[in-house]
C-alpha cells in the first residue's frame, strides 16, 4: 500500500508509532494529486509548501505533538486558510491571499494537521452550478456539491479527511456520490468564524474521510470537554427506524431505495429491530420553513454583493434570492419560533431509537457536472440542527456509491459515530461497494 | 469651519454640490488625525493611500456616484478591509492585510466611501479591558468600548462616520461617553460577515456620526426596497415612554438620571406625553438569559483560541467563558425558545408607543482608560434585536456628554430615525452639552 491509501486514523496510528513520516504521507498524497489532478480537478488551490511543512512537523517531538499530527487536510475554498487565496468557487480572488487562518483551520493547525489545499466548491458554497471537479469513481458524474472537491480530493486518495460545510446538504450528499464517511455534527458545534455564511441558522462545518474514526478524534479536539451522552451497546437489540421523509414516493431513485433496504435487511441480520418512523404532522411543512429561512438569511449574507455587483452572481444563487422583499415581521417570528419548536421535538422523538436512517441523496451521482444534484433528503435534517452521518456502503445501478444517513438527537455526536461505527462496518462488509479508485492501485 | 468639522450629511451635501473635493475633505481629517492622534490614539491603522484615494473619487463623474460618495470612514478592527490589517485589539496580526473586505464595508466602498482606516478596539470586540484610545472630551477618561477607538474618532472630528459592532453595548455606551449619534439597526438588517463574532444571536455592526441624517442614507444603501414603516408626524402629541431597567436603582447615577428626566422634560414642553413604562415580569430574568446566552455562544467563537493559545485571551474574556461546560440541551432549548418569545412579545409592548427613552450608559464616562464602563442598560434591548439610537445632548457632573437611547420594535429603523431626528434637535439645542472639541476650533 502507498500511504495515500490509508484512511486518516491508520495514517495517524502509524505516524504515532514512527512507522510513517508525515513527509512520506504528504509525498505520497502529492505523487497521488500530480497523477490525478488532471481528471478530478479537485483543487482550487495546492500549498506549494506542504513538503517543507511536513518536514517541520517531522522535527516535533512526539511528547509535543497533536491529536492530528501530520493529517493531510484540503479545506473548502469558502473557509479561509493563513497564507493560501480564498477564492469561494469564483475567479476574482486568485491573487488574494488570507490573512489568517479560520477558528476551524487554526485549531486544526494548532493540533497538526497539515493543510495541502484548498478544495473547490459551488460559488461561494450556495449555488447549485458545480465547478469542473469530477466524481473519481467516474469522470462524467458530480460529486455533488457544494463542498465538491472535499469529497472528491478525500475519495481519490488525494487528502485523507477533508473540511466541507453545509447548510442544506453540502457535506452528506457529496459523501454518499463518491463513497467517504462524512459528518455534520450538531449546529453550533464547530465554529464557523472565517467560513464565508449562507444562512446563519443552518451553516455548519462537514467533514469528509474514509474511515469514521478520525471523526472522533476532530470531537476530542473541539470538545474535549463533553460530557453526558447516551451509551451505545452494539448492533444486537438495538433500534433503528428508517425514516422516508417527504417526497420519498416522488423523488427516492431505484439505487437510494435499494440502499435503504439493504441497510435495513443488514441491520435485522445483525440482530437489530427497524421500524418505520413518520416524522408526525408537525414537521410537514418543514421543508417550506426551510425556503423561506434560507432565503431570508441568504439575503443577510449576499446583500453587499447583490447591490455592488449583482451579475457576480450566478444564475442559481440569483433564482434563490428572488425577490429582495422580505417576510412580514409576524411571518419572520412565526418561522423563528417555529423552527426552534420543531428542534426540540424532535430531540424528543428521536430518543427512543437507536438512530434513524435516512437516504442521503435521491440515487448515485448524476452524470454531468453543471448540476450538483439534489439536496431534499438532506435539507429538514440539517434544518433541525440534528448531527448527521453518512455512512457509505451501496452502489446504484451503475455501480456508483450510494450512501445512508444515521441522525440521533442534538448533542448525541460522540453516541451517533459509535452506532456509525458498528453498522458502518456491516455495510462496508456486506453492503456491495468498494471504493476502487484507491484499492486496486 | 475646516471640513473635519462636517457632518457626515454636511459633508456629502457639500461634495454632491461640487462645493467641497473629497480630497480637501480628506486632507482636513489627515491634519486633523496629525494633530490630535498623539493625543486621542483612536486609530490601529491608517490607509496610506487615503489621501490618492480621495482623488481618485473626485474624479468619478456625478452621475456615476454613490451615495456615501467621499465619506471618510473608520472601522472598527474587528471587521475586514481589503488591504489593511485586521488586529483585534491584540498585538499578532501587525503584517497582516485582509485579502478582501467584510461585506459592510464592500458595499460601503461601491457606494463611494472612503475607508481612513481601521479604529482601535477592545481585544476580539469582546473585552472590557480598554485599548489606549482616550476620550477626546477628556483624555483621563475612557471613550467606552469595545468600539473605542470609532467612537472617539468621530466626537473629534477625525473621521466623520465611524463603524463599530455591538453584542451587549459596544456601539451605545461609547456614543454617550464621547457625544455621539448611533445607531444599531435590528438585529439581521446588515451583514456581520467578515466581523469577528462574539454571540452570534447578538451581534450586529454599529455606526457613529456628528448627525442622525446620515443613518438613513446607510438604511437606503442596505436596505433600498424596504417598506411598511410607521410614519411620525411630530413631537407635538406623541407618546413617549421612560423605562428604567432593571438595575436603574442600584446603577443609574447622578448625570443619567438628570438625563433622562431632562429628555422627558423637555419632550414634554415641546407637547409630548411622557409616561412610565416597566417592562413586564417576563422580562424581569432577561439580563441572566442573555448572560447564559452570551456565554454559550462565545464559547463557539472562541473554542479555537481557548484550545490553540489560551493564554492569547486577555483577562476579561477568559472570565467570561469561565468552565467549558456546557448548559444541558433542554437549558438551551429553553433558553432559545424564550429569547424569541420575548423578542416578539417586546415588538407588541412598545407597539403603542412612539419611542421608549431609556439609559444609554450607568452616568458619564469614568475616569481611567483600563475599564470601558458598564453595558448593564444596553444588553437587556440588545438581546431583544430592537433598533437604538444614542442622541446626546445632556451632560454629566463633570462636563462629559451623556446621550439617552430611543428604542422601537424590530424593522421599525426609518421610523425610529426620523423619531430620533426631531427628538435630537430639542436634546442639541436645550440639553446643554455642546461638542467643544470640534466646535472651538
Amino acid at each position: 500500500m502507498n500511504p495515500y491509501q490509508f484512511t486518516a486514523t491508520e495514517g495517524l496510528h502509524k505516524v504515532q508509532s514512527g512507522d510513517l513520516t508525515v513527509e512520506d504521507w504528504a509525498s505520497s498524497c502529492q505523487t497521488r494529486i500530480s497523477n490525478r489532478d488532471g481528471v478530478v480537478k479537485a483543487w482550487a488551490y495546492i500549498n506549494p509548501e506542504f513538503i517543507k511543512q511536513a518536514r517541520y512537523l517531522d522535527e516535533v517531538p512526539h511528547s509535543q505533538r497533536g491529536l492530528l499530527h501530520g493529517l493531510p487536510v484540503t479545506v473548502k475554498d469558502i473557509i479561509n486558510v493563513k497564507g493560501m487565496p480564498t477564492q469561494y468557487g469564483c475567479r476574482d480572488f486568485e491573487s488574494d491571499f488570507s490573512e489568517s487562518d479560520s477558528s476551524l483551520v487554526r485549531l486544526f493547525r494548532e493540533r497538526g494537521a497539515l493543510i495541502l489545499g484548498k478544495a473547490t466548491t459551488t460559488q461561494y458554497g450556495a449555488s447549485s452550478i458545480g465547478p469542473d471537479t469530477c466524481n473519481p469513481h467516474d469522470p462524467t458524474r458530480t460529486p455533488g456539491g457544494s463542498s465538491s472537491g472535499s469529497a472528491a480530493a478525500v475519495a481519490d486518495g488525494q487528502a485523507a479527511l477533508g473540511i466541507g460545510t453545509q447548510t442544506g446538504g453540502s457535506t452528506i450528499r457529496p459523501a454518499s456520490f463518491t463513497g467517504n464517511y462524512a459528518v455534520t455534527f450538531t449546529v453550533d458545534t464547530i465554529p464557523t468564524e472565517g467560513q464565508w455564511p449562507f444562512a446563519k441558522s443552518f451553516d455548519r462545518p462537514g467533514f469528509f474521510a474514509r474511515d469514521l474514526h478520525i471523526f472522533m478524534a476532530i470531537l476530542d479536539v473541539f470538545k474535549p470537554d463533553d460530557v453526558g451522552q447516551n451509551s451505545f451497546t452494539g448492533i444486537e437489540g438495538a433500534r433503528f427506524a428508517v425514516c422516508k421523509p417527504m417526497g420519498w414516493e416522488q423523488q427516492a431513485g431505484e439505487g437510494t431505495r435499494a440502499a435503504i433496504g439493504d441497510a435495513a435487511k443488514l441491520l435485522r441480520k445483525h440482530g437489530a429491530t427497524v421500524e418505520e418512523f413518520d416524522l408526525p404532522t408537525d414537521f410537514h411543512d418543514l421543508p417550506q420553513l426551510y425556503d423561506r429561512t434560507l432565503r431570508r438569511e441568504a439575503w443577510e449574507t449576499f446583500v453587499s454583493i447583490y447591490y455592488a455587483d449583482k451579475k457576480a452572481l450566478d444564475k442559481s444563487i440569483l433564482e434563490l434570492l428572488g425577490d429582495p422583499r422580505r417576510l412580514t415581521d409576524q411571518e419572520r417570528d412565526e418561522d423563528t419560533s417555529r423552527l426552534e419548536a420543531l428542534r426540540s421535538l424532535v430531540d424528543k422523538i428521536l430518543g427512543p431509537f437507536t438512530a434513524i436512517i435516512a437516504p442521503s441523496a435521491v440515487d448515485e451521482a448524476p452524470i454531468g457536472l453543471e448540476n450538483t444534484g439534489s439536496y431534499w433528503f438532506n435539507k429538514i435534517w440539517n434544518a433541525l440542527g440534528v448531527p448527521m452521518v453518512n455512512v457509505p456502503g451501496f452502489n446504484g445501478k451503475n455501480g456508483m456509491p450510494i450512501g445512508v444517513t444515521l441522525i440521533a438527537p442534538r448533542n448525541q455526536d460522540r453516541y451517533l459515530l459509535d452506532v456509525a461505527k458498528e453498522g458502518g462496518k456491516i455495510f462496508a462488509s456486506e453492503g456491495g461497494w468498494k471504493n476502487l479508485v484507491i484499492e486496486r492501485e
